[in-house]
C-alpha cells in the first residue's frame, strides 16, 4: 500500500515567510525529488495535489511559494507581484535557492537527482536556476518560456522540456521563438510542445474562473501536458531508491 | 511469449505495384491497426522494425509504400517522386486509401480502430487521409507539417500531433505556423512539438549517411519522437482487443 506523507514548510526567502507543501513517497530510502513552482497567484490545492501525484510516483516533491502564504485572486495584485519578480532574475533565483535548500535538508531527498518543474512564474524560477548552473536533472515548464540574461543559458545543465498553449496571448509565437533560440544557441538539450487552443494557465482548473482575456481551463490538453512532465521526469529522473534497502 | 507474424503484400496504387509490410501481434482476435507512412526515399528495413514494433505492442501495422518497392538512394531521384507528389493530394490520398484498404481487408484489423501514422512524405499522406474524411483515430506524423488544400482540414475527425525538428529547413517556422494555423481555424484538436537541435529526418539512422543538407540523425530526439508517438497512440487508440477470447 501507498502511503504519502504531506508537511507544511516555513522557511524565509525574498523578505517574506514561505509556506510550502512537501510530499514524501511511501518507504525510509533517498528518492529523486521535485521542486514545484506554482504559477503568479501562488500555491493552490490544485498544485498540492500535483505533488502529492507525483510522491505517489515514487518523488520527493516540494511545492514552494513565491508569495510568502498568499493566493491572489485579484488578478492586478497578481501581477504587482510577480511582474517585478519576472524581471529580477537574482530573487527568482533566491526563491528558487530557498526552495531548493528546503528540499535538499530533507533527509529522504537524494540530493544528486533533483529536478525542477514550474508553471508560469514558478516554471521562469525554474528556469533561472538552470541558468544560474544549478546541477539539476530536467527543467520541465509550462506557460512559461522566458528569457534569461544574455549568455546565461549556457550554464544549464540538463534536458529543458516547455509546454505553452497555442492561443496563449503571453507566451506569444514571438516569445516561443526568442526562447528556444536562447536554448538552441547555447547547446541546451530542449524540447517545445505547443498545445493547440490552449490559453494561458490551461492546466489549472481555476482557469475558468479568472475572467482575464487569453486565460482558461483545457482539461483534455492539461491532461496531456501533465502526462509529458511525467514523461520527462520518467526519462531524466527515473524512480529508484538509494541509501536503504526498503520500499 | 509474444509472435509477431509479418507478411510482405503487393497491391496497385498511382499506377505502381507497391509493396508494404505488414506485421500482425500475437493473438487470434481483432485489434486497433495503424498505417505508417514512410519518408520520401520509401521503405526500409528501419521502417520495417517501426511496424514490427508496434505489432509487438499489440497492434496491427502496415508500413505502406509510396515509391512502388523502389528505395531511392539518390536525393535528385527521390525528389522528382516526392515532390510531384506531395503537390497532389489526390495521388496522395489514392496512395493513402490503397493501403488503407490492404489494411481493412486483413482479419486481424478492427476496422472501426485505425490510426495513421507518418514520415516526411508518409505523413503528409497521413494527413491528406485526414483532410479527406477518412474515420481515423488519430494522425501522428513526424517531419511533415505540411498543408492542406483551404478547407479541408475541418474534416479531419481526430486528433493530431506533429513532431519536427527546430534545425529542419524544410520544415521552417513558417511553415509550422502556416500548418498550426490550419488546424486552429478548423477546430482541430492538435499538438506540435519541436525537438532542439534535430534537422530533417532526424528519426531515422539513415540520415548521417544522407550527405544532404538540414538533414541528419539525433537519436536521443529520435527516441522521445517515438515515445511521443507512442504516447499518442496509447491516448487515441488503445490496445485492447475485440471480436475474440484469445490474447
Amino acid at each position: 500500500m501507498t502511503t504519502v506523507t504531506t508537511r507544511t514548510v516555513r522557511y524565509p526567502a525574498d523578505g517574506l515567510t514561505m509556506v510550502g507543501h512537501l510530499a514524501l513517497p511511501a518507504g525510509a530510502g533517498r528518492r529523486p525529488a521535485v521542486l514545484i513552482g506554482p504559477e503568479g497567484p501562488g500555491i493552490s490545492d490544485f498544485q498540492r495535489g500535483l505533488a502529492d501525484a507525483l510522491a505517489e510516483l515514487g518523488y520527493v516533491a516540494l511545492l514552494f511559494d513565491i508569495n510568502g502564504g498568499r493566493w491572489f485572486t485579484d488578478p492586478q495584485e497578481m501581477l504587482d507581484r510577480a511582474l517585478p519578480l519576472l524581471a529580477d532574475p537574482e530573487r527568482m533565483r533566491e526563491i528558487g535557492r530557498a526552495a531548493l535548500d528546503v528540499l535538499r535538508a530533507e533527509p529522504r531527498t537524494d540530493p544528486d537527482r533533483i529536478a525542477a518543474i514550474g508553471y508560469g512564474t514558478g516554471g521562469a524560477i525554474a528556469l533561472e536556476l538552470g541558468r544560474a548552473g544549478v546541477p539539476l536533472r530536467a527543467i520541465g515548464t509550462l506557460n512559461a518560456v522566458t528569457v534569461g540574461r544574455p549568455g546565461e543559458a549556457a550554464n544549464i545543465p540538463c534536458p529543458v522540456w516547455a509546454g505553452v498553449g497555442s492561443e496563449d496571448p503571453i507566451m506569444s509565437v514571438a516569445r516561443r521563438e526568442e526562447f528556444t533560440a536562447e536554448l538552441q544557441a547555447a547547446g541546451v538539450d530542449w524540447r517545445l510542445t505547443v498545445y493547440g487552443g490552449a490559453r494561458h494557465a490551461f492546466h489549472h482548473p481555476i482557469g475558468d474562473a479568472v475572467v482575464v482575456p487569453g486565460v482558461g481551463h483545457h482539461p483534455r490538453q492539461a491532461d496531456r501536458a501533465w502526462r509529458d512532465m511525467l514523461a520527462l521526469l520518467a526519462e531524466c529522473l527515473p524512480v529508484t531508491e538509494s541509501g536503504d534497502s526498503g520500499s
